[in-house]
């Protein structure tokens, strides 16, 4: 096991109506905040109402921001980096997804320093100081309500990036499973393959005295599988909205990634085929996945995916390539059987840009480190997944 | 899944070396500490002197409390609070095992309040303030190093009694794995009853929509399954020492426990045990674990013995009850192949004071939630383990 530092100090408030302990939790903090959500759709549901209501009558006073969009936007990021500077909003509230999260992250980054946000994206400046943030989550997918983590796209320059501190970890997390009843399926569908692809990516190291965060890992994956299908049913059913949420939290909060060195290729290759396309980020997990399996399946790497097979699957086979094959296989089926798409050209992707995506999916050098990949071998995962 | 909350900030500094962040982690906090460990071991091994040395080095200055027991006594904490209100000591540096910890977490809550400490335990009192503590691991049991439960005895009136608040979760724990190899073959043995049964109290919970806890729970457990046995025969195996080491403070750290209610019956009843005959914790959960086992199974609690059996031991059977029997076999096995004590005649204890450890079971009631234990419940299974 290597060496690690685990620190998790984000306070969940989990279940249903946890949504009262929301004004003292902020008031804790500042009485001075910026609430940042998507659309329309937390008004329709009525969470708007209710968190701008716990707001008033908590004495806290709040600016706005809205219209976050899938696949975040820097502009947008930067406008509310200007909105906490002038008004010295001292604590920034997510309401929404991801989108959301990662946006608020990003700006209470900004909000600290005198250069672009974007600055940090491309590692040119290191982050020295944040303004805290809280998120009321209403999906589950990216783990960014446990977590430290950033993703946010430049639409000029056609960039998707990431970035990371501890210093960017939520102070809490009100996690309401109610709040996902109302998801289109694809979207929580998408969410799965997300909180599944976390899992893969810390699960594939090169380490192998992992047994622990193997096991765990495992647990997480098997909870995907037992209550995805469930949820494409059954969107109100509340155990299984519970079960996903809390596991795609603890899929990416450090949890199953302590000891050891995460994959993350076919995060960073999703990436770039979202910064270029603007494709959901859970779609492109779901195709690229098996075709990373497929390419990096070897007999150095087989031992890997018959721990996988096995483990998540029950799956049986003549060898140990072959219970790697049906794993690959078993995995596909369940991303199916989840309505996602499989290949590029279901979400209108030709070869036309293979070559600028690969560029972006290495434009900090190779990838992974279960098995690392070049770009020419990123090429071929691309071209295999048309 | 019941409604939680889940807050753990204890950092954790894992592995080799991890002790070169004491300083800057007590710095942090204050400089005028109290350091707390059991016997003269630490000296022999040098940890001492490596502890002792960085703190002056950081210009730290300390008080020592030592000689703290197993079963560790009411009489030492309040030792303990003397010292630090006495001398205005700020901080608390558990170097140890449980029962350091839990000493250290005792005087933690007696340095700052007026009355004695012992009510805490008699439920007499409520915590309001702690002094922060920070702890280095040498024995993985009892996973107080990342909790907010503490466990201390009383010789005079032989209770033995436990209470817990997060604000006695550790600011910091360092762990590692190496300041394990010298523990006694016996000492590993009883660490890992323990742990095993910590995961088993949380396991067994009266709710049935707790799969991925479940999940976690049995990924824990195939861990002391899998790494228990190798320690007994390679004491200095870095990665077993490791695994084992994570695990006992995950187990036991609100993971496996949130949305859930543990039962805990064991504990309580080992408690009273070792209340009157000061055994090794460890060895009377070796001990009862079976017994309590074979009282709840009945047609109503099977269901959960065969998920057990199944998914930890991957036992077949004719029929649930026969899975859930053979499940019971597997883990007396376990504790067998760990050379612990498998009845109380094994530890010198006969059917003297059966009603005395009854009584003081219940002190504050029925036992446990998977299955609820009165009186006479608890006077049958300490019976059944003689």
């Amino acid at each position: 096991m290597l060496n690690f530092n685990y620190h998790v100090p984000t306070k969940i408030l989990f279940g249903k109506n946890k949504i009262e302990g929301l004004g003292t939790e902020i008031k804790n903090i500042s009485d001075n905040i910026l609430i940042v959500y998507g659309s329309s759709s937390i008004k329709k549901t009525g969470l708007y109402e209710t968190v701008t209501s716990i707001l008033k009558k908590s004495s806290i006073s709040f600016k706005e921001l809205s219209e976050i969009s899938p696949n975040p936007r820097i502009k947008i990021v930067r406008k509310g980096v200007e909105l906490c500077k002038k008004h010295s909003l001292k604590f920034i509230l997510a309401v929404g997804g991801g989108s959301v999260i990662d946006t608020s992250k990003a700006i209470a980054a900004g909000a600290c320093c005198n250069h672009d946000a974007w600055d940090f994206f491309l590692r040119k400046a290191q982050i020295k100081e944040a303004l805290p943030i809280g998120t009321i989550l209403t999906l589950s997918a990216t783990g960014s309500e446990m977590n430290g983590f950033t993703v946010i796209s430049n639409e000029e320059t056609k960039e998707k990036l990431s970035f990371g501190s501890d210093l960017l970890r939520p102070q809490f997390s009100i996690l309401d499973p109610t709040y996902t009843y109302t998801l289109p399926a694809n979207q929580t569908s998408a969410g799965i393959a997300d909180i599944f692809s976390h899992i893969l990516e810390s699960y594939f190291c090169k380490e192998k005295d992992t047994f622990l965060c193997d096991r765990i890992a495992e647990a997480l994956m098997k909870t995907c599988i037992e209550f995805g299908p469930i949820l494409l049913k059954e969107p109100d059913n509340y155990n299984a909205r519970a079960q996903i949420m809390w596991a795609s939290s603890l899929a990416l909060n450090s949890l199953i990634a302590s000891g050891k060195t995460g994959d993350w290729a076919t995060h960073y290759i999703e990436h770039a085929i979202s910064a270029v396309y603007d494709i959901t980020h859970g779609f492109g997990l779901a195709i690229i996945t098996p075709s990373w399996m497929e390419y990096v399946l070897s007999v150095d790497t087989v031992y890997k995916f018959v721990s996988y097979a096995e483990n998540v699957w029950g799956v049986t086979g003549k060898d140990n390539m072959d219970i790697a094959k049906k794993g690959i296989e078993k995995t596909k089926e369940f991303f199916k059987a989840l309505d996602l798409p499989l290949k590029l050209s279901d979400v209108g992707i030709d070869d036309k840009k293979l070559d600028e995506m690969t560029d972006k999916a290495v434009m900090f050098g190779p990838l992974g480190a279960f098995k690392i990949l070049e770009k020419e071998d990123i090429f071929k995962i691309l071209k295999s997944s048309l």
